[in-house]
């Protein structure tokens, strides 16, 4: 069973339900990316994604990457290097990124549908570039000409690689704990000087040259994350020199082996400021953002092609008949798929994946969106729904894609715990993706503690009142009642907060992650009443495509009456508040 | 971190809830199985689990089994044999065995905390006694005299181990697919031939002889599930001789990598038929229940483990600053163990390892009743507790035991996904436990299909009735208006089933999975109430015990109010029937 991308599904969601296609060649700089361009981009990158980058995804878990200790290099597994050259090659690290240093100038969005391919076929591999792009991001908005005009066009040519090194072993979360110190020196630049650890892509073979972004101290640093700057340090200095950025080895993870997580030793590293001194976390924080959405769609892509696999096994494994008599009485069983309990399994993966596919478009588009829009009101509005939904998209489809590597595992018996099948490996490999880029516990402290907050809440109004007109346009659509009601149960839950949260932080706190899953759940049952309620319509108007469209209300009714269900309990967990979480001692645990 | 065995908490289950001390000594037989006595096993057990078997874990997972493909034979990792030999020359193997075949007849409760302990300390190692456990219990209930007195005393000696071989390669779940054959000799021996797959400790270097209870049907068996038989085959026969039966390879798998999972190939070995021609699966399923329990005590063994590494973590790991100001302002940052968050996912941990610990033991303490009590009906009465508990334990237990691996590592960030900690191990190791001995979609099954129609659903009705008259009894009890909302829930999601299952197979198939977990939150509240006051009298009484006392009635808080509102969600699943899973067509998946 190998990967098939879902571009129909793709399709569906970025052209039927978003109107990409009207949408995004409307923006100045867009006119390109119209219908015709994007699919054959989709459909190129689906032949990429199946035939170069997936075949080296099981080998690549077993191989992992090796270090050698004394020319403190990284190899990484056999094949990738030949895969990551085709990749760029074709032109897929250069595809949203700026005409004026190489870059295709393509829409974010198509990158977010690229990405999900890439993470489908092998996350290992894809993170790689998938870094690079964070570091374009930032250097594009904070870098000196000088370190756009060298640096950018071999990152985006995908030539040379760049990273993210914020962690450092006694500081994850609480950045305003960095040691790492940056000395200036007579010629301006700054010799860096700590160890950074859990670096993707910090040392490894694809590229001859590694692009570093390091928060690190001043000397005059104020204390806290308000004293942080941002460096960028080359592994090869302009003059051909190697700087004394070194790999001190590899971590032992239990999954994404494919992927190169370096301790990394800065030596007195020479680099160049980026942005201004101490403002080092808002440049960071344009990596980030854009990473987490990236970080998101890696949960989607696990998501898919665990429900291709354990889908395939599932239509094939014959074990016992059906409950209601056998279905295949010419063979020794039924498949397993006639059973009703390996359907909830599937469903939950199939429901799950494309309601939050279209959550995940949904924020890209928006991406795009605030970036181009003439209108700075449109750009405004389309800004406040990617700042909302960056928590939730992160949180909420990496933890899916968790549960949908499990479910598959799980449904496919003991050959799912085997390594004979991938889902195992897709299981490990989606463990951290609930991790790195903020833990999701994290991502629903910013959402309750930042995002709803942000000018007087009124990202979160514009929200709630998208839904309310649709609500209120489409009384009749598919399951608009179970929006209605989850709707109401979230902003009961937002009312709370607001009354609670606000005087005591840590009834917030205590309440994040209920609420953030039920902000996720609310909003993909509004994207199922819309989905399901275009399908409707192209079967009431005679689509030759009745099966496509009649499983897609199908699904819908899967989703409100098997998965929406959650929200009920979650409102009652966020309402009993604090007590129960923060009355024990220390010593009680 | 190092494991320490939770004797408080288990002496609290099984003399505070549970009344084992009084209940056990007062059945026939054991008489020594006072609290001193018990104690005192305990306390060695501890031990044995603290500084024997816990640091053979991580090394067991790094270094796995090795196959010799010449000599067909199994190297377990380094340091297990030892510790076997250890934990067999203690007399754990024999614990619980009956005496007249050299065991301690003890009570198979005292089994069930001993094997908690093992598998906290090290699953894998815990596998291959566990598995001889098993062939005991089937052989004590059907063997011949000649295969008792043959085989018993080694196999509880632990000199020996046993293996149960079912699974073959098209053959998980529906054992009605079986062809593993069996041929009558003229010795009245039978020549055992086929391939069994996926058999736990089917060949290691721990012990010099293992014998299989094997699966097979001979030539004039009926079609189906009631032609299968059960024949007890060793690896090396009376006479000193190696039978045929082999190891062909081992499973490559995500965990238990200390544990050897053979491909065995059975080839004209010889076997002696365990029981009645044709009636296999009956001994087996004595087997099969035990083993589920003890593999609801995996799961718990693993929570408990998890659980403690973790609150480790969280006290030392020092990480921001509490919301509501510095907790530890002398420190750098505080220790996460402050952030509401963190506590969550302690929280989750704990309250369900210790409600989950309260049902486990409940169900060992009525399967000891079961067998002991002089009076039929008080036998009665407690096996039909057991029947209905044991896929409850089975599937709750192990399903939250990887939901405790998983919050373990999420709240210990990066650190959770390397090696350099044992969570990811956890997760790992924890994942096949809601696989093997029945899939927990089977578990479900086995209640809604079996176990609660079983005496015309006498065992249903009994068990509403424990927690009626509790309730009835006890209308002040803390939380009882939780467990009263709970049970109602439950009681309505029973009508329902009685309703629709019973006409509708695949109603009851679709409604088994949220149903059995309906089942497990209701059993854990009633126990998480009766436990709350049982400490509230404590602390009424004025025990010396305060803190743990206290703990115990907030943790009960913590269910109540943020674990069982999933309930809610749950019943109107269920009730929401079959449609959604069953009317897709498979194209349309």
């Amino acid at each position: 069973m190998s990967y098939q991308a879902p571009l129909r599904e793709m399709q569906f969601v970025l052209y039927e339900l978003l109107k990409g296609d009207e949408i995004l060649p409307s923006l100045p700089g867009f006119e390109d990316a119209t219908r015709e361009i994007m699919d054959a981009m989709l459909t190129e990158g689906a032949k990429l994604a199946q035939n170069v980058i997936a075949p080296t995804n099981v080998p690549g878990d077993r191989e992992g990457c090796v270090y050698d200790p004394v020319a403190k290099t990284v190899k990484t597994p056999t094949g990738f290097k030949e895969a990551y050259q085709q990749f760029a090659e074709a032109g897929w690290t250069a595809l949203s990124a700026p005409v004026e240093y190489g870059g295709q100038g393509l829409p974010h969005t198509l990158n977010t549908l690229a990405e999900e391919m890439m993470c489908s076929a092998n996350l290992s591999l894809g993170m790689y570039p998938g870094l690079t792009h964070g570091a374009v991001n930032a250097l594009t908005s904070y870098g000196t000409d000088e370190q756009k005009n060298y640096y950018l066009p071999k990152l985006i040519s995908g030539e040379w690689t760049g990273t993210m090194c914020l962690t450092e072993p006694q500081c994850g979360t609480d950045l305003a704990l960095i040691r790492t110190k940056a000395e200036p020196q007579a010629d301006g630049t700054y010799a860096i000087t700590g160890t950074k650890i859990w670096i993707t892509g910090g040392e490894h073979d694809l590229v001859d040259n590694i692009v570093h972004l390091v928060l690190a101290k001043l000397p005059d640093a104020p204390g806290g994350s308000k004293g942080i700057s941002l460096f960028l340090v080359p592994k090869v200095l302009p003059d051909g020199s190697r700087n004394t950025a070194f790999c001190g080895g590899l971590e032992h993870k239990m999954g994404i082996k494919g992927s190169a997580t370096c301790v990394m030793n800065f030596e007195g590293a020479k680099g160049t400021l980026i942005g201004e001194p101490h403002k080092g976390l808002q440049a960071m924080f344009v990596m980030m953002n854009s990473a987490r959405l990236m970080v998101g769609t890696q949960g989607l892509g696990l998501g898919e092609i665990a429900y291709q696999v354990s889908l395939g096994f599932a239509k094939e494994r014959l074990q016992s008949r059906s409950l209601n008599g056998p279905q295949a009485p010419d063979k020794p069983a039924d498949p397993i798929i006639v059973h009703p309990d390996v359907r909830r399994m599937l469903l939950r993966q199939k429901a799950t994946i494309e309601g939050a596919r279209a959550m995940a478009y949904f924020a890209a588009l928006n991406l795009d969106i605030a970036h181009k829009a003439e209108d700075a009101d449109t750009r405004e509005r389309a800004d406040d729904m990617v700042q909302l939904l960056t928590p939730v998209v992160k949180a909420f489809l990496t933890d899916e894609g968790f549960f949908c590597a499990n479910d598959g595992l799980q449904l496919m018996g003991g050959s799912g715990f085997t390594q004979d099948w991938p889902l195992e490996q897709y299981v490990r490999d989606a463990r951290i993706t609930r991790i790195y880029e903020g833990t999701n516990g994290i991502q629903a402290l910013d959402l309750v503690g930042r995002k709803m907050g942000l000018n007087g809440g009124r990202s979160v109004k514009r929200f709630f009142g998208m839904l309310e007109s649709y609500l209120k346009d489409n009384a009749d659509a598919p399951f608009a009642a179970h929006v209605k009601d989850a709707l109401a149960k979230l902003q009961k839950a937002t009312l709370w907060l607001m009354q609670n949260g606000m005087a005591d932080r840590e009834q917030a706190g205590a309440a994040a992650t209920p609420y953030l899953r039920l902000f996720a759940l609310t909003t993909v049952a509004y994207f199922w009443s819309r989905m399901a309620q275009i399908a409707q319509q192209q079967l009431a108007a005679g689509t030759s495509e009745t099966e496509y469209y009649d499983a897609k209300v199908k699904t819908a009714q899967f989703y409100m009456e098997k998965i929406l269900p959650q929200v009920n309990g979650l409102l009652t967990d966020i309402e009993a508040g604090k007590d129960s979480l923060m009355q024990l001692s220390v010593s009680q645990f």
